[in-house]
């Protein structure tokens, strides 16, 4: 399908700088662009390319003001990003799958709603519940009494051990692992003894987890992931952990057990945070900080391990580099003091 | 079910305070107490909890002093905890499941014990040798030759390439991969050069492995978990690793190739060790330190990247958070020491 | 099968000195020799086990001195770690499977060349074309149109999403997770909206990734992993990131979106890269480290986080260590300008 400037502009309500029947049949990043592509220019880090991008057309800020000629046609829009996404999402008709496959296994006590997809392969244990438009792709495993909501999507190989509860519009990416056993042993003489973990774990609505992620079950009571929390991949989330909703957790962080995240935070990459605290709402956490006492303080920033606040993290972390310098200065004083 | 305080003080060997005839069908944390459950106060990290909780019994130390009145009724015994986690044993009564479901695959060569369990869609390989009692959960994949004893689980979707060596009562959670490829590589004009693993690994009596963590093969002879060693989920570890008896790790440690933990180590989530190296038995490694050179003194405990000893690690972690201080101090005496 | 030690010699363009007529019928570790079995010693850290080895034959570098007497018979090559890599390569005679294995499935779109292996319960989607000579093992999951080159291993598991391309002599172990979607959220007032991740994955020939490693797919374009890459187990990268050719990371790496690593670098463990930056090549990242801004000078080595040169790293690193000595002598200069 080819499309001109004009009927793009038309979609994103924008406005259309130069040739209003460029046409374009593809999209591409603006460091990649070329004729036939529409790319867009977000971040003004990337600025540079518009100059020379070979884009047919290019979507930008309303408020864009170029330094240099472009060769492209422009769209201008409030949110260049934002209409993007727009355009990606009208795009992105991957073809929902739907029906059950052979060679799946449903429990005969299982009910299938409208428009559900269970994949081959794919293990539904008893007493499972199924909301409709949901999809199972194939090796999902769906443990006794588990509970999925509506449109919901479970790519390959997810695993859900028993009586978790999932909400609606949730999205498990492949080797996701939901409800295996918190990590509880008591230390005996005779070695560590399992401390049974008969809780469960929660997902509310809109949650979406990445490749390889983790959510153990509760002890006892529930593992809380709350509506709109985005995982990203091989993330830990340890037993009787809540998260937040609207919470955003970058790869690799990992939360020990019952600890509990507010809303709206930001979690860095490789981010670790102790058991037994608490993180206020809208804290940003910096990639590979490590946060061993509650943050009480919301709204605030925190880098580094211990964590501590941007400002003092900062600059110490400058200090850090050029303690070499500092304890030249050290020396040359102490020098001085000697008399030599 | 529903059970008195006397018949649970009696099952527990405890002495009741309160209401004998209290009833409970239920388990619960004490900040999520509520009538016509128990729960247990351990950790007097908790113990704000306890006067207002609802749970209508509650498990408390012996030695316990409330600071205030407490509605339940309490039952005494000599460790709270451990009272406590037996009760959830004896409620943990999860179905053992058995039998060959259809849409399996067993390899002729295989035989089949009593009580063994065998998910639809496993893959038993060519000489596998199985233990009675082991449960095979629906999408493992068992290697040609691997041998597991008795009593074992493997959840859905654990993978054990071939030749290794599991024990009795070992529990693998979903996502587990055993004995793929040591990262092994000679590094050649032409790029990388694979070094074949010819090793096997080998799991001991009691280990237990959490989601998604990989035990590497050896490249010859065998990375081994000795017995009653707890992994959490999303650890690494590498080729020719030996990890000594009753070793705890948390969530997402790293311990590269031919490395030797002793027994009876504590590490926190998120630790890296170095290859090459032994770490003495006993030692404490806090979370996301990195040791990067023999711990040979046994029972420290261990902080930081480089790791320290904690005693130093806290001194100079508390003078980094002062560096800035420090430096106007610095600055301070220069220019007394100018005459300014 | 026995070999004496004038036959390995022959095999290896080695010289025997002592027993020519020694035998082996085995490999082993210098520290673990025992009589019948060959090993070797390279890295003169494990010099001590040669005078105690009881192992019949081991391989030494042409200009090895002993300095003490060695029971067993020697043999002298150039390289001792590449002839011995060169032996194991000919014992590693583990059997290719080949054939499709009845309970798989297999799109009726999709074409089975010469030498192919497709085990139970690996799923094959509409439009996959797959090279002669892959195995595709249990439980793996490939995704509609993508493509796999030739002599290709899958391990039991693995999943590939739609649309990616994979070379020819790729290995993929157990967990890996090719093409889930990149972390793209965009934040609107009411949460994170989803961007769609349309774009795909590829991977260059002779690439080796590590059991439960991730690689997104990109928001638009290719995440790409040039030849010859090797990753170890439980890496994360992002969406759009380049990887170059020769690189190799070991486990636990996270390698944000966008980012753009150079050729023949090597990542030690656990290493942070941020997103949209880049990293010149031959550079040598240290285990832990955090790469927060872009590195453009090729083949240096960085320690830290956030990121400096070993140099300068590991005078600052000693110096954190002496901090409380530092700040005592900053407390003896301020006493005595003082004047106590």
């Amino acid at each position: 399908m080819e499309y001109t400037a004009l009927q793009i502009a038309g979609f994103i309500n924008g406005s259309v700088e130069g040739d209003e029947q460029a046409k374009v049949n593809a999209i591409c990043r603006i460091e990649e662009g070329r004729q036939g592509a529409l790319s867009f220019l977000g971040n003004l880090k990337y600025e540079e390319f518009i100059y020379n991008t070979e884009a047919s057309i290019v979507l930008v800020n309303q408020d864009f003001k170029p330094a240099a000629p472009i060769k492209s046609t422009l769209i201008r829009v409030p949110n260049a990003y934002e209409a993007f996404t727009a355009l990606l999402k009208a795009i992105d008709n991957r073809p929902k799958r739907s029906g059950v496959e052979a060679s799946s296994f449903v429990h005969p006590s299982v009910q299938i709603p409208e428009n559900v997809y269970i994949g081959a392969f794919a293990y539904i244990s008893e007493g499972v519940v199924l909301g409709k438009g949901t999809q199972i792709y194939p090796h999902c495993y769906i443990g006794d009494g588990t509970q999925i909501g509506e449109n919901c999507t479970l790519f390959s190989g997810v695993k859900v051990y028993h009586n978790c509860q999932i909400g609606n519009s949730v999205t498990l990416h492949s080797g996701v692992v939901i409800g295996a056993d918190g990590f509880g042993f008591s230390n005996q003489e005779s070695g560590f003894d399992k401390v049974p973990q008969i809780g469960n774990v929660i997902l509310e609505d809109n949650v979406e987890i990445g490749a390889n992620t983790t959510v153990d079950r509760a002890t006892i009571g529930s593992t809380i992931i709350r509506k709109g929390v985005k995982l990203d991949n091989l993330i830990m989330i340890g037993h009787n952990v809540e998260v937040g909703e609207h919470t955003v957790m970058a790869a690799q962080v990992g939360i020990a057990g019952s600890t509990k995240i507010g809303k709206k935070c930001m979690f860095g990459g490789q981010v670790g945070v102790a058991g037994h605290i608490t993180v206020a709402e809208n804290s940003i956490i910096g990639a590979q900080a490590g946060v061993n006492s509650s943050i009480r303080k919301p709204d605030g920033i925190w880098l580094g391990g211990p964590a501590m606040e941007i400002g003092g993290f900062r600059k110490s972390a400058i200090l850090f580099k050029n303690l070499p310098q500092m304890e030249q200065r050290l020396r040359d004083l102490e020098r001085k003091a000697k008399g030599e």
